[in-house]
């Protein structure tokens, strides 16, 4: 007999890409500008859209995705913020995935949404797996979280197009060698725009949001 | 025709909590006491592995197992503490299950050791859903990953026999509601054992040492 191996994990991931790649048909279709903010728990996904929601609705259309075990906390944070808001709980799932954002984005109105946030699971393992059809991968990282983090979990530094290292306002109070995280982010991701800025202290926030608004400037609906 | 169902998610984690089972035993045998440490990546579990080693390694014998996605960082600090380590690198799972712990202690002499510390992977999520066979669940949470986690990652903090609450020195500088965190626990795991304590200024964890040493001494392998 001829022996046959059935790709049972490559058919599952074809599925979320074949989704993911409509998706992301369909957002440059209306020219949302989208991005999808990955991150531990913690780190502050939810203060950087409440930050950025804030800075840019007297001009812009926005809305966020909130993807979360349980709850509508962020959801709630980003509305009350001024965004079109839509909480996603995945009941135990560690990461959203292309099928579920496709749900959610049923119950935006595209045509009148200038920018897309999705804020993923707090998890820095599962979601860099799973292609949701978002134009840029964002990673928020944060300086209590420690400076090994590159070195401990590569697959998530190199799946991002940015990097937000917030709460640099803790510096003084925690052990992190910055030089040793950025080295750690080259040899992963080379050339990585990277962010340093405290969601808290709002240092550092101004460059995030002119890149921010360069990035939706520059957007033609066609990347 | 008859309709059939296979329940394949159902078999899979039969048999992880079979072989959790089996180490279980193994481990009340040799009498040897164990926690399996889970935690968001950076709340400090390694940092309370090294002081937990360097307080008792003295007087017991300690190994230690480390699980991450990559590099052997974590169990070359509780190497160097003065614990027998072990690293398990899972190659992009997301957490630690009992096949893998399996293999790791097949390295270790269980008849020289009296407190196994196994360090999970990383993550608030995952590692909730595959019992490993230890005694004893410690969460690892800290100030600066906010007061709401309880109530976003409900799974992790009901499966969990004692709760570090790590960071405390940070609480000047962070914006964190030590009742409403303590509010969320209580509802989820009422009455759960708790220490807050700050592995980098060392308050609070003489508490947390003499809670290792009681539960060791009162451990009869019987659990």
């Amino acid at each position: 007999m001829t022996k046959r191996v059935v790709p049972i994990v490559q058919k599952i991931m074809s599925a979320n890409d074949q989704i993911a790649a409509e998706i992301h048909k369909q957002l440059n279709k209306y020219r949302v500008f989208s991005m999808n903010f990955m991150a531990s728990p913690g780190a502050g996904k939810t203060s950087l859209i409440e930050l950025t929601v804030k800075e840019l609705t007297d001009n812009l259309k926005l809305s966020v995705i909130d993807g979360d075990i349980a709850t509508s906390i962020d959801a709630d944070r980003a509305a009350a913020a001024g965004a079109h808001a839509i909480q996603v709980n995945t009941g135990g799932e560690c990461h959203l995935d292309a099928v579920m954002l496709r749900s959610a984005l049923e119950q935006i109105d595209l045509g009148a949404t200038d920018l897309l946030i999705v804020e993923n699971v707090g998890n820095l393992i599962c979601p860099a797996s799973f292609q949701l059809g978002t134009h840029i991968n964002v990673l928020i990282s944060s300086t209590p979280e420690g400076d090994d983090k590159p070195y401990k979990y590569p697959q998530m530094y190199q799946n991002i197009d940015a990097l937000v290292i917030n709460k640099i306002d803790l510096l003084p109070h925690v052990d992190f060698d910055l030089d040793y995280f950025l080295k750690g982010v080259e040899i992963l991701n080379p050339g990585l725009t990277n962010f340093q800025l405290s969601c808290r202290t709002k240092e550092g926030v101004e460059s995030w949001i002119q890149w921010v608004i360069g990035s939706l400037t520059s957007f033609t609906g066609e990347i």
